[in-house]
């Protein structure tokens, strides 16, 4: 049985749930979770905003821990080892998309909490294919949102061959965006935070933003025009995208990490007369979090989280609904 | 003194009309004028829809003859050689985007007819770096219409570095859309024409398309579900763009040359599963000019033209207005 905890209802509070997951898949590994991150979208799942919950629900998507067993055809794997589990829990591996290596852009790629149980629990299950190994200079207390939250963020600059000479800027420093910040600065880019906050604002330049932007101040959006390469947006709120869109130069892109429920709405022409595109896109294949915790070892980069034991998660959830954490929720399994 | 055909009022008849051009620029050349092509943007301007045009206004800017004369600073062109001109009569050639060889991009580029007097006259002028050569093999009577609506549709397929595999769908089989049809056919892609004429229909398949579909047809827009790599919307009006995001593959892009005036409104979340791209790009640059003539003369790709006197062109005009013209129309200096 594995011990978990799992809400019954929308919005409901967690509470302990065990389940019986059946016998191991030839091609699945159970990890032992000792850590996971509590993200955005557990609660819009847990709270059923996209519609696809299914109750009882254990959410969890961001999940370190160890190889506790695995199924007779996996060979990557041994028991003991460091791992990580991220937004999907398996792909189907032989689709053109696969074959091509962007296994999250998947059809049938199945979601670590979308009609499975996830990893607010003792033991969690998944494809070995989705399961990425652990570097040794990562710590496994905070490597869980590296994969949700920060392969989101890392994605884009390897999909759109992000140049170290870019000049890129970050629109909202929370879970997303304080990974973003770091990530771009270790890359070599120059990164300037979008914020409205000014303890945000002294924290991105701690984190490495080279410069914040008040981005409240319409005065000072209007002075950074043709300004930047790239723009990541971590929020999913409407905002004024023609006028971010106009600090980018030429052939610049408007990238959105942030899952916006209303309509885009903006002009053609602030597109067409200076080449930009907008685009958007969902966590990262496998491969590129294997590239992801490579580069975070090598740069030392880490969420900054606050850590509260399992048994806890629904105070955990309370935090982070306020708004107030700084900057990630990690569970450790107590 | 210059003998051009001018408008003096929106939507006016064009007029014989005749102005003093005076010293050549050192950096400029004069043309003159054996072939211009129209293109709608010269009917939005003439109809001041862009809110930009002044009066006389002297439309024409796909204009193809001889180099007539040549300022003192220009060594590129000598007497006599074929040449053309596009949108653009000249940039800046200092700031970072012409540094970069976006010269298209110059927010200093000066419009062919804005604030300018255009080709629809025996001779016009321009900066010599803004005109193009014309290769052997590119016929003076059809060069013309490549240097707005050839170029325009060229453009994207060398800034997104299109590779011959990809699969491409065109939207629009109209001045634009004929040409795409031909260079992606060339460029090696496999080409999807959407049309709901049953005339372009069977043109477009001998334009090289290899096949077509009925862009009213809800069901066959449905099926071409992930599709596409890359489709080119070259109409200029709001179209079901969600719709047409969805026949996009993974990674695909949705790549806007038509004017659209109406917002783009669109779903964060058509974007984001397939990490798709939404972008919009102006004629091109005279670099990339270049690299399309010599591609156009290999593959012996020439726009589909009818040919009206210059005398004639309110004539021209009411062809072009009448959406009937097959496929671009071009004026021949009388």
């Amino acid at each position: 049985m594995i011990k978990a905890y799992a809400a019954f209802t929308p919005g409901g509070a967690l509470q302990p749930f065990e389940y019986d997951p059946g016998p191991l898949g030839d091609h699945d590994v159970e990890i032992n979770v000792e850590y996971c991150g509590l993200c955005h979208s557990d609660l819009s799942m847990l709270n059923n905003e996209w519609g696809i919950t299914k109750y009882p629900f254990v959410p969890g998507h961001e999940v370190a821990g160890r190889i506790g067993a695995v199924g007779k055809h996996v060979s990557k794997f041994k028991i003991g080892d460091r791992v990580g589990l991220g937004w999907h829990a398996g792909y189907c591996l032989e689709c053109s998309t696969c074959m091509e290596g962007d296994h999250n852009l998947c059809d049938a790629a199945a979601g670590t909490i979308v009609g499975r149980h996830g990893g607010f629990a003792d033991k969690v299950r998944a494809q070995a294919a989705s399961v990425v190994a652990l570097p040794d200079k990562v710590d496994s207390d905070t490597a869980g949102p590296l994969f949700c939250g920060g392969i989101t963020v890392f994605n884009p600059m390897v999909q759109f061959d992000l140049k170290p000479t870019a000049k890129v800027g970050v629109i909202g420093i929370g879970g997303l965006g304080h990974l973003a910040v770091q990530f771009l600065h270790a890359w070599g880019c120059e990164v300037t935070a979008f914020t409205s906050s000014e303890a945000k604002r002294v924290e991105a330049l701690e984190l490495g933003a080279h410069q914040t932007l008040d981005s409240r101040d319409s005065n000072a959006l209007a002075a950074a025009a043709a300004r930047f390469d790239l723009i990541i947006s971590t929020v999913n709120v409407k905002l004024d995208w023609t006028g971010y869109l106009n600090t980018l130069k030429a052939r610049g892109r408007l990238h959105l990490v942030g899952a916006v429920l209303e309509p885009l709405t903006l002009s053609v022409f602030s597109l067409m007369g200076k080449q930009r595109s907008i685009s958007s896109s969902p966590v990262g294949s496998p491969a590129v979090i294997a590239q992801m915790l490579d580069f975070a070892a090598r740069h030392q980069i880490a969420p900054i989280v606050e850590t509260f034991p399992l048994s806890e998660v629904n105070a955990a959830i309370a935090r982070l609904d306020s708004g107030q954490a700084r900057y990630r929720v990690v569970l450790k399994v107590d």
